[in-house]
Formats: structure tokens, sequence, C-alpha cells
């Protein structure tokens, strides 16, 4: 229990001047307190035809496999991003080789930035938010606990890649 | 001038539980305000071997070039975006073919996604955020007046992408 009074919300929904939606705006000093989507940053990471995927350690999808990948941080760049989350979640370092997808997912205001990447080894050391991370060939993948539709879907274009070679970046399947 | 006290800021920087790096917490509700990376969403617009140019109205760089661009805004993809974008500065319907490049400003927290689009055709409405919208030959572009190194960035890697045809997006020059 604290014995401070609650916090009051300064802040009101109003269009600012020159704008055309509707913005947090401080009622007291006028600050704009912008909201925008935010990147997420991953890899489908490839070592001798087996495919690095790591099993949540938390909410949301708990226990279930998903790639090495989350929320750029700020002064980050988007490779680095995903160096370290592959690093944070599966212990890897990881090379990266080009730009797989562009994911949209406007209803969580993310967009996701999946790159392909090669491991210089077998080796792996899940941290804090990884149950376990494992290589998996194609035939093992367990596609009916993948945590997210977007891990499904960059699994199969970094299949289609792998097949085509055509560079171009992915995005949502229709 | 208003009567209401200064809003006291509750907000503290710490490390939550879990985490790895300082957030602002709020001391009062424990609430984690999370700052993220911006992504700016633009495209570089072609009509007829010409390039579609707004010069700024606002600050910074009022008066110099730049590609019709901004933030993405909650709930939008990217696509719809760059589109947006490209009304409210130019007054022009674009349709995308593909993603040019990925920009990192990390200094910025920024991260560019920037499309290679086509006009309809060559009536421009700049919007209040531009001072004029123009279409330049390559031999016309104002190089000197441009207002941000990755337009420069933008126009060069199109130009690269029409002579050689590869799909595969550009980054940061070295």
């Amino acid at each position: 229990m604290s014995d401070r009074p609650a916090a009051r919300d300064p802040f009101l929904l109003t269009i600012p001047s020159g704008d055309n939606r509707e913005r947090k705006v401080c009622a007291d000093c006028g600050f704009i307190a912008y909201e925008n989507p935010k990147i997420i940053v991953g890899s489908v990471c490839e070592w001798q035809e087996r495919i690095l995927l790591c099993r949540r350690a938390i909410d949301p999808r708990r226990e279930f496999w998903t790639l090495p990948a989350g929320y750029l941080e700020l002064n980050e760049a988007s490779k680095a991003g995903a160096e370290r989350e592959a690093m944070e979640e599966a212990g890897v370092r990881i090379a990266i080789d080009g730009l797989l997808a562009v994911y949209d997912i406007p209803r969580l205001s993310q967009v996701q930035l999946i790159f392909r990447a090669r491991l210089s080894g077998p080796e792996l050391a899940p941290g804090p938010e990884s149950l376990e991370a494992r290589l998996f060939r194609w035939d093992e993948i367990p596609w009916a606990d993948l945590a997210f539709p977007s891990v499904e879907w960059s699994l199969r274009h970094y299949r289609e890649w792998l097949a085509s070679g055509d560079a171009a970046p992915r995005h949502n399947p229709d």
C-alpha cells in the first residue's frame, strides 16, 4: 500500500493544431505523446539444413515454438536487434545474409522485419525467455505448436527462398 | 497562465524485474512505458522517367526537397502508410511495386521503409506540409537541396534498381 495519492493522468485525447488525428496531449504543458507502431526484429537461422526454434518461457503463447525475435530497442539498428535477440533467446551468434520478409500486423500496431541468417555451429544456450532452443529439420518442425502465424509464414517463405533464390522480401500471405 | 499545479512526473528510470535495460516505470502504479524506435514509410514515385519530390513546408529542413514519407500510424500497414503520405504531401494516388530499401537511423531511433511506386498521371496537388510538389528528370534532381541523406540514398538506390532489376532491398550505404 502506498500513502501517495493516485497520479492524475493529465493527458487528453485531442487533435493538435495542424494534425489530422487524435493524439494524447498534456493538458498542463501541451506535450504531445505520439504513439506509433513498434518494430519486431527476428531471424530464420539455419545450421546444416536445420532451423533454430525457441520454446517460449513467457506469455503470450508460453510453451509454443517461435523464431528468435523481439522488440527493436531505442538507438538500435534492425540487424543488430535481430542479432541481440538470437543471443538473448538461444545463446547463439548469427551471421545475417539478407531481409527475408516484412510482415504487417496492424491489429497489434506491429511491423516485423525477419532476416535470413546462418549459425556458426549447433551449440545452443537458451536464455531466460526460452524453455528450450532446438534445431529442426524441415520434416521435424512442430507446425501445430508454433506460437504465431508469422512464425509459420517466415518458415514457409524461407523454404520458398531456398528453392527459388528470389531475394525480393516477402509480405503477409493473402 | 494556468491556475492548475504543474503535473508531477511519476515516472522513474529503472530496470524492471526480468528485463535488462532501464525503462520509464510509474512509481505510483508500476506501469512500464516502453519506448521503441519509430517507423518512417515513404516511396520513390515515378511517372514517365520522372521522380516525385516535395519541398518541405515544415521543420526540420523547411524548403528542402524530400520524398513523400512520414511516420507510420497506429493500426496502419506499411504500404497503406506510404500511400497515405503520398496523398497527404503531393495529392497523388500511387501503385506500390515493391520494397526498395530499409534504412536504419539509430541515432534518431528510426527505421525507414522506402517503397518503389508508380503514379497514374502527372497531376500533383501539394498538401499543407509541402510548399510545392514536382516531377524531376534524373538530370534535374536538386541534389544540393535534398532534405536528408536517406532521400539521396533512396534516389541512387532506385536508379540502381532500374539498371539492374535486382529486387533485394537496399540498406544504408557504407
